[in-house]
């Protein structure tokens, strides 16, 4: 049986007529389907608006306790239940979580081997697939927002393409997975100005080459990264595109599919 | 099956200390459970920190566009979330819901009929409970947050007393239900200052001498109309009492129990 996790960024959700169009193209997908959100901007302007300090350390946030408050209420709330709505008005029976849901995702807090005290981040320890894959077989989409707990009643930030990644590894065993990466791009660009110069398809070795000549832009290298670790662990196919191509991303029509030969 | 409905006020969720007793009781309950939160004074101090103006008319909020916002972002995210976490914690495997979810709860913004305008908020029309039983046969507990959608996109601010009475209504067919409102009192009172004056039973005959007498107070009434029209709909018994007390008031042995003869 087919499952499609995508994961959309920020930069999708901040922009409502893009979102929506998302939305139309995710609500039709065939198969089994899980979406995994990021923030966007909401959670700062939020976090500005009731004055709390945003503390950077080396250029990263850092998610204090009351960064905390800010981003489940963003993520979980606004962004995840609108979503679902959205989905819902689409015909498409959606179910919103964090991991904090059903024991959906455990996590730890970063802190042993950190050099920098990330705050309220989570590593990932474990995916319950066993309660997934109840919800996907009673015919309901997964929205994840990337919050998840440490079984001790603390929530955590947690990355939302580790999410994905995460969610992948764990399913690939139960379903045939493929897993995307979609965003404002029309994918892996040889030329990071040229929209119209995507790399259809990359294996290991396309990604020594590009990796050497530095022909690709650095945000994409822990895309990649992610891409192959997760087809090395039994996914089938990683996908990097547009989100408003979704359909012809997964028909291999659009967008850069990554693959392990 | 037994299956209790137990909804939480506001002034339970605004102290810690208090929430944590209630949660230590809610997780150790026999059977199938759904919790039902309200609100609290989170959402009016985000609002009030954002700069929202809180309009009233006649005394009643009106959640406007910027509102409803805020009291998704909290009901759906701090206050779930939290509360999943820390059932999650205690053994008790939740998951968190809003009416968009799963479309477990339809409504439609009040607007026909009423004298004011009270924005973005919605009178139930259908609950699921075709999902919700299954989620329950999953063996998990259900948290709700006074959330609906319209099934066209649009979120709803819905009262959290009128959810866990709709929630008890649609499921008592399937499971032998207990419907508790579970509060700060230690249940209807004779004399609302004294805490000791705890009427343990009350049938439609005491309902009426109690209200020719006006021996409960105003703010009561509601909820025992409320839980009359619940038993007439096949709700097996309806409970009011502390919320720290939970397995007491389940087990009659403390606060009100409202019986239909």
């Amino acid at each position: 049986m087919q499952l499609s996790i995508v994961k959309i960024g920020g930069n999708i959700i901040d922009d409502e007529r893009r979102l929506s169009a998302f939305l139309d193209g995710f609500a039709i997908l065939p198969g089994k389907k899980i979406l995994v959100h990021g923030g966007g901007r909401l959670a700062t302007k939020i976090a500005e608006g009731l004055g709390i300090r945003q503390e950077l350390v080396d250029g990263r946030r850092i998610t204090g306790a009351e960064t905390l408050k800010v981003v489940t209420m963003v993520y979980a709330g606004t962004i995840n239940k609108n979503i679902v709505a959205g989905l819902q008005s689409r015909g498409c029976d959606a179910i919103g979580l964090t991991g904090a849901d059903g024991n959906a995702i455990l996590s730890h807090r970063r802190t042993t081997g950190a050099s920098v005290d990330y705050g309220f981040v989570g590593d990932v320890d474990a995916v319950n697939s066993s309660l997934l894959t109840s919800l996907l077989m009673l015919d309901r989409v997964l929205v994840f927002a990337p919050i998840t707990h440490d079984g001790k009643g603390q929530l955590l930030n947690t990355n939302a393409d580790t999410i994905a990644q995460e969610l992948a590894r764990a399913l690939a065993g139960t379903f045939e997975t493929s897993l995307v990466y979609s965003f404002e791009k029309s994918g892996v660009l040889r030329d990071a100005g040229d929209e119209s110069s995507v790399i259809p398809r990359i294996g290991p070795a396309e990604y020594r080459d590009l990796k050497a000549s530095q022909a690709i832009f650095a945000g994409m290298i822990p895309k990649l990264d992610n891409a192959f670790a997760a087809l090395r662990s039994g996914v089938g196919k990683v996908i990097i595109g547009r989100a408003e191509d979704l359909p012809q991303l997964l028909a291999g029509k659009a967008g850069t599919t990554i693959v392990n030969e």
